[in-house]
C-alpha cells in the first residue's frame, strides 16, 4: 500500500472524529470521490458527511477494517488512546499494510507508541497534526506537519493536498506533535503580547487601530495582530481555537519540555494565565478571550466596549 | 513657523545624537539639500555628516539657535533632560516658533514635559520613535509613530517621508511613545516566544529550519521568525537593537503601567529575562542574545552550532 499511491479506486478512507475540524477536512475526501466510512462518539455530528455519501461505522475497530488509510482527529491525548487501543480501538480491526494518521495535536510519544505498534502489526502511521482553525479546514487550507516515514508521508500527499496548502515533512515518528508544539508555544507568546498590547493601548488613552497600524507593520508585525487584534476590539470571543484545547497543547508542550530538561518560563507563564480564563468560565471561547482574563486582574471592566 | 511646510530653502535643520540610528537619519536630511547643524557627545560619531556638509554645534544650545526643526535622537530619557532641561541645553537656546522633535524611545511623562516647556517658550514640540533597527534608518524605511499637535506633525511630514514609509500620527503629546511602548510589549513577546519555538526545536530533535517552514506560514507567522530566527540559527548575536537599551524600553513600559494600575504579567517576566541577559555579559549584543540566556538556564552550551 505504502509503496502506491493513494486513489479514488484503489482506497478506501477511514476518518474518525468528525468535531468542526473533523467534518470539514473529511467532507474534502468525500467530495473528492474516496469511498470512506466514518465514526465518531456522537452520531450526528456526521450527518452530514453520511449525507454526502459517507458510510457509517459502528466502532473504530469497524472503520479500521474497511480502510487502506485511516484518518484520526478526535480531543485529548486519552481520546487518541481510547481509539486506537480500547476496546473495540483501531487496532483490534487494522488491515495489513494499511496507513494511519492521527491529525489530533496529541503527545510525541503517543505518536511514536502509535507508530511502533501499526508497525508490529504490519501497517504504517504518520502523525499529522494541522494548524489553520476552523476556516483553513473548510477551505482546505490547513497547516500539515507530519511525522513517521517518509515514503508512508508520500503515499497519502494526494489526501494531505485536499486538506491543505502548507505541507511539511518533518522527520520521523512524533515530529509532526513535536512541530505543532513549536507552532504553540510560538502562539502562545503572540497571544499575551497581543492581548498586553492591546491593554497597554487601551489604558494609556490611544486609539487601538491606530496604533496597530504603526506596531502591526514593523518589527513586531504577526498574523495575530492582523487577524486576532480586530476580533478582540469587536469583543468578539468566539472560539476559531478553544481555550481549553490551547491549555491541552501547551501542557503537552511543557510535559515534553521537562521530559528534556528544557526551562521554557515563557510558555509556563502563558499558560497559568490560560488556566486563569478557563477558571473565570472561558474554556469554550476563542483563545483570544486571554484578553478577559487580563483584563480582570487589572479590574478593568469586561463591559468596555471602546478596546 | 508650523503654519507652512518646511523646505529646504526656508528651513534650518538641528539635529542632537548621531548613534548607529541619529547618523543615518540625519543623513538623508542633509543629503536632501538642508543647511543642517548637528550636535553629539562624542564628536568624531557626527564626522560623516560633517564631511557631507553638516555644520558643527558647540552644544545643544547652540544648536537650537541655529534651527527651525531641531531632531534629538539620545540614549536613555536622562539623557534627553539633559540635552533638552540642562546646562547649554536645547531650552536655553531655543528660537521662538520653532519645532522640536524628539525621536528617541523615551518616557511618554517626559515627551508631555517636552511638549508644554516648548510651548511656554513659544515653539511646538512631537515626540516621534521609530521602529526598524539599523538597517531601516539607513535605507528610510522607519516606522515613525508620531505624538502632538496634528498642524506641528503635518509640518514636518516633509522630513518624516526623508526617513521613514510609515508614518503615522497617533494622538497629543506622549502618544508617540505610547505607541512605542504597545510596539515593544509585542516585541517583548514575540522575542521570547521566537526563542523558546527555537529550543524546543533542537531539544527535540527536529531541524530548526524545516520546523519554521510549518510554523512561520500558520497563525504563528511573524515578521521576527521571518527575519530574526534565521540569525540565530546563524548564531548571530550581533545587534540590530542592543539588549540593554530594550530592557530600559521594557522598564519603561512596566513603570508607565504600574502608573495606570496595569498588570503585563507577560512583559514583567520577558523583562527579567532580558536582565539575565544582561548579567551574563550580552548588554551589547542584539535582542536576540535572549536565546542564550534562556539556553544556560536550561544547561545547554552556547556553543552548540546546529540551531
Amino acid at each position: 500500500m505504502a509503496a502506491r499511491k493513494v486513489s479514488t479506486e484503489n482506497t478506501g478512507i477511514g476518518w474518525i472524529g468528525t468535531g468542526v475540524m473533523g467534518a470539514s477536512m473529511c467532507m474534502h475526501l468525500v467530495k473528492a470521490g474516496y469511498r470512506t466510512t466514518v465514526y465518531t462518539r456522537t452520531r450526528n455530528k456526521a450527518e452530514g458527511l453520511i449525507e454526502a455519501g459517507a458510510a457509517w461505522a459502528k466502532s473504530p475497530k469497524d472503520a479500521a477494517s474497511k480502510s487502506d488509510v485511516l484518518f484520526t482527529i478526535v480531543g485529548f491525548p486519552h481520546d487518541v488512546r481510547e481509539v486506537y487501543f480500547g476496546d473495540d480501538g483501531i487496532f483490534e480491526g487494522l488491515r495489513k499494510g494499511s496507513i494511519l494518521v492521527d491529525m489530533t495535536t496529541t503527545e510525541p510519544s503517543l505518536a511514536e507508541e502509535i507508530y511502533a505498534a501499526a508497525k508490529k502489526a504490519g501497517a504504517s502511521a504518520i502523525d499529522a497534526p494541522v494548524s489553520g482553525g476552523d476556516i483553513g479546514a473548510r477551505e482546505g487550507k490547513l497547516s500539515i506537519m507530519a511525522g513517521g516515514d517518509r515514503k508512508t508521508f508520500d503515499a497519502v500527499m494526494p489526501l494531505f493536498e485536499l486538506m491543505g496548502k502548507n505541507i511539511v515533512y518533518q522527520g520521523g515518528a512524533g515530529s509532526g506533535q513535536h512541530t505543532k508544539m513549536c507552532n504553540q508555544i510560538m502562539a502562545a507568546s503572540l497571544m499575551v503580547g497581543m492581548c498586553e498590547t492591546l491593554l497597554y493601548a487601551y489604558k494609556s488613552g490611544l486609539d487601538p487601530e491606530t496604533m496597530l497600524k504603526s506596531v502591526g507593520r514593523g518589527a513586531a508585525a504577526c498574523w495575530m495582530l492582523d487577524n486576532l487584534a480586530p476580533r478582540v476590539l469587536k469583543r468578539d470571543f468566539s472560539p476559531g481555537f478553544y481555550v481549553e484545547h490551547f491549555i491541552k497543547d501547551m501542557g503537552i508542550a511543557l510535559k515534553e519540555s521537562d521530559r528534556m530538561n528544557l526551562v521554557l518560563p515563557g510558555l509556563s507563564l502563558v499558560r497559568q494565565l490560560y488556566v486563569a480564563a478557563r477558571a473565570q468560565g472561558h474554556g469554550r471561547k476563542g483563545t483570544q478571550a486571554l484578553m478577559l482574563a487580563l483584563e480582570r486582574m487589572s479590574g478593568i471592566q469586561s463591559e468596555v466596549k471602546k478596546i
